[in-house]
């Protein structure tokens, strides 16, 4: 069973893709004293520059199987899209017992392409730390990104124990916090925490900026909406990727924002007060939570 | 016409409801080198025991007719639904040409109530400085809240010319820029400014909560809804009091999610592309122009 000892012990680490969390990835592990090869997969001769220049990784290849051929391990930082045609091209070169992971975040998608593709000699898991920025590019990369972030690691009957363990400590070792959880759990449980908001802030941005109310926008709405700057590739994405907890999550918020507009509709104070009390106790109780150390099972 | 110097050489400045506004507005106004009475009108010994300890205003009363007594200028710092008593009560002891303004963010309402209960003898002008936080009471107050805040004026053509040359050079030496709009215009605008994000965040999170998503929520998801953890009381209030603007406000929304939901269930990458772009477009604009010095007409 590995330890993290075990993974600063590795000669090799692959990153495909040298961005914000492939960077992030890159320079946590030289922060936790990882001392073997970095090898930045990508595929743009610019990019890989940059993450070189960085010192997030200290070897760089256009070509993912040179760049995984030796690896202990592979950590998948790309955007969705390009997971079937990355999975393909590295496959053959992958060493028996190499670990793959990655940081996707649409897990049933992610782990289908990982277990249909890659080998049996290749121990695959899924990963998804909650972190990142509407930041792009390895320039925005930092060593502590994943300090005390939620690091999902999503399991499926073939995954073999072993690199679930060794992807919750790869994650500890980086400063998150792990928690195990099934992959459509997570991707029903993430449309609501994270692509549901990311949607809502990019359509309040649209409404503000038509009629103009934007100009009078203040620090809420600057905050409200900073997902909403993300980049709009890498959010389409995510959003098709995983589309259909994605529109059940939609129509769920459809008909919160029905029962407010009765309220609003009636004039009932005191029913319009309870529902943003109720959601003001449950993110005071969320916020409190994160501050502790302990991380609870959904 | 008033300058920025006459403010200061008033002898006595009332402040109508002593939190984060009412405290923010009295620190402030001493940071600028206001050196007469501050007076502190407020329903609760207690907040303005905690005022006179914050340094935010030197004189305390509950009696308003006795706090705006010989007081050149009062501001209303209180809920909107406290205006129609308090206006009642501070009407029969204003001054002859004292210049009377409020804070709240619903402008119809309180320029209606404003112009309707002062006598003609009072110089009543609208105000809204886009400042605040989640946070409420003196405890949070800061002098430098108003710092490059939007300061919305809005007179109607009942609103005496140097009430609005006040309001302006007021909101100007707290530090903020003054913009001047109609009260109608205002509320459809601050409609999708404000009370839209507060309404979906609020939404979001009762979606987030009730599924447990929530436990997985990173700083996004804390971000986007920042503003839910408001204080219930006075954000039903304030949606309440915007109610015809806030229903139309809710129902463009619903028609622009309606729009993602049909790139989604298509799976039209193009479009959803389109649909994030926009947004990411007009938010960097917005944030870019909020740091130039000058304000645009909305």
């Amino acid at each position: 069973m590995p330890k993290p000892l075990f993974i600063k012990r590795l000669d090799r680490i692959a990153i495909a893709g040298v961005g914000l969390l492939g960077g992030s990835v890159g320079l946590a592990l030289r922060a936790a004293g990882y001392q073997g090869s970095l090898v930045g997969i990508g595929r743009r001769a610019s990019s890989l520059q940059r993450a070189l220049a960085a010192g997030a990784v200290d070897i760089t290849t256009m070509d993912p199987a040179e760049g995984v051929d030796g690896a202990g391990a592979v950590i998948i930082c790309t955007p969705l899209k390009h997971y079937e045609r990355l999975l393909r091209q590295m496959a053959p070169a992958l060493g028996k017992g190499a670990i793959v992971t990655d940081v996707g975040s649409a897990k049933v998608e992610a782990v289908r392409l990982g277990e249909r593709i890659l080998p049996d000699r290749v121990r695959f898991v899924g990963s998804h730390p909650m972190a990142g920025s509407e930041q792009t590019g390895v320039e925005y990369a930092r060593a502590d990104l994943f300090q005390r972030a939620l690091c999902l690691v999503t399991p499926t009957p073939r995954t073999p124990p072993p690199a679930v363990t060794w992807a919750r400590q790869f994650w500890t070792l980086l400063g998150g916090r792990p928690l195990v959880l099934d992959p459509a759990r997570h991707d029903e449980l993430l449309a609501d925490a994270s692509h549901l908001p990311h949607a809502v802030a990019t359509a309040v941005v649209n409404v503000a900026a038509r009629s103009g109310g934007i100009r009078l926008a203040g620090p809420g709405f600057a905050d409200a909406t900073r997902i909403a700057s993300g980049d709009a590739e890498m959010w389409a994405d995510i959003l098709l990727t995983n589309r259909r907890s994605m529109l059940r999550s939609l129509d769920t918020l459809v008909k919160e924002l029905s029962l407010l507009r009765r309220h609003l509709d009636k004039g009932d104070t005191a029913k319009l007060q309870d529902w943003l009390a109720a959601a003001k106790l449950a993110r005071d109780a969320w916020i409190s939570e994160r501050y502790r150390k302990k991380v609870l099972p959904p």
